[in-house]
């Protein structure tokens, strides 16, 4: 095994601040400055942290994919992206093999793991993360609405979501559950440069199929909310007839498909502005295999 | 008693999102468009709620005292102000005596009232509700720092404000709270006209004391959170060495002064740039009067 380094992502989105104070409080804790051998701190988007907001032009968490124009090189965050490839991308001269990105969600997912694609790499850091601490996993893919993801851009690499918790709104809770996420990552590279890593037999993930928005009025105005049997219900199976959404006039809007799902991101505040109201997700197990483990 | 017309605002704040719904949702169900005989409807900040922030230049609920400069003649919150006030204001052409301002906080505050200075008018309204729904009441006065505020505009008004709710997340209890309030209110004013109010003989108010800021560094960089045994527990009275803060070593930074306070607003997320992490009130009982009643 060749030594890996790690890069630590928090502040991507400028709102979600209880990752940021995280990894100061872990980096005081161990002593670190921005980077040590194995790991490399950065924050994403300072001036959207300063700012306290999500983002200053443009999503920064999907902006590592986008065609090089002339509008777009005059958004922070795209040349924000650009730069951060050119500083600890693998083809730079402090390589990180694997990011790992720290976000926090309004919506109700617990401590959990979002995976882009079907990576093995990315599988394998999966396995050891749900094995261990028993995290979910929603692997998004086949999304053509939702790219350029952050961690896609580095060779392997996951994201932390961790909710409910306000954008801006300090939870030394939930600051606690990232520390814990933190120490067990830097237990993991010490752990595989020491090939000291077992897999499980198989992973479950929630797969994603398909994202809905709020139903709307003939103005585009969202006319009914999450229903309030399915607020704060993230991971939860639900069947046709379940209720999704309560109209302005007190009817309920039902889930209407015949095959069950798992709903996630349930009500995310930030999601509105991408016209998602919440994520339906299949259950899939995954057969591991200890060849992602050399593949790492 | 003479005819009573209330302004019922919602959006003040952009990323407050549930009283807007809640709003709108009364609206339907009591079938006014914007306006009936006792009660406008405005949305306070059309532009932030469009955007989803809380303001786009500055706070329109601090927006409403300032000087005429050239400088604030460009913020589109103080022109705002400004245009609310010729429409709706007492010298208007449809003058509404009595503002209620709607708004939500991350903070565990509850359902409550905020009240801004000792008018008579005001302790009316809030006496009424406390007595009929039990709501605590913070008294904001004698603070040089936050002036301006919406309600103070009008001869009469009050915030209420509930949470704990994310900015830009919908909540349908939170809704649900605050159509709680908007029928109440509907009902006021009618058995005002009818003078049918009667007044508790005191009611209880949480009076400002201070605000404090988080701790900050050299370099003015918050370098410690709200103690998990005080986030969350807005209205709760705390002594001297009760625990405030906890910083990035683990340290515990108590309440040290020998007074003892209710704190609120504890850890409100749209605070934070106004470097308030909590206020600080001292418990008052103020007797009531009926001839308040004839000067609302």
């Amino acid at each position: 095994m060749t030594e890996k380094r790690l890069l630590i992502v928090s502040g991507t989105h400028g709102n979600e601040i209880n990752p940021i104070w995280a990894v100061e409080k872990f980096k005081k804790i161990n002593d670190i400055d921005c980077e040590d051998r194995n790991i490399q701190f950065i924050l994403g988007n300072p001036y959207a942290c300063e700012k306290g907001l999500r983002y200053i032009d443009v999503d920064l968490n999907r902006s590592f994919n986008v065609p090089e124009t002339s509008i777009n090189e005059k958004y922070y965050e795209i040349n924000r992206a650009k730069n951060l490839l050119k500083n600890f991308g693998i083809k730079s001269s402090k390589p990180c093999q694997i990011a790992i990105d720290l976000h926090t969600t309004t919506s109700s997912m617990g401590t959990s793991i979002v995976m882009y694609g079907r990576r093995k790499k990315d599988f394998c850091l999966a396995a050891i993360l749900q094995n261990q601490l028993g995290l979910p996993i929603y692997l998004h893919e086949k999304d053509k609405n939702q790219t350029g993801f952050l961690v896609e851009a580095w060779p392997s690499g996951l994201v932390i979501e961790i909710g409910p918790v306000a954008q801006n709104h300090y939870d030394s809770q939930i600051v606690e559950r990232f520390i814990v996420i933190l120490n067990f990552l830097k237990k993991i590279i010490q752990d595989l440069e020491n090939s000291k890593i077992n897999l499980p037999n198989e992973i479950n993930v929630f797969v994603h199929r398909n994202s809905i928005d709020y139903p709307r009025d003939g103005n585009l105005k969202i006319n009914a909310l999450i229903h309030p049997e399915r607020i704060n219900q993230d991971w939860h199976e639900i069947q046709k007839g379940d209720p999704l959404f309560l109209d302005l006039e007190g009817q309920t809007i039902p889930y209407n498909e015949s095959e069950r799902t798992y709903p996630v991101f349930i009500g995310e505040a930030a999601y509105r502005e991408k016209r998602i109201a919440m994520s339906f997700t299949q259950k899939e197990t995954i057969k591991c295999s200890e060849k992602w483990i050399e593949e790492l």
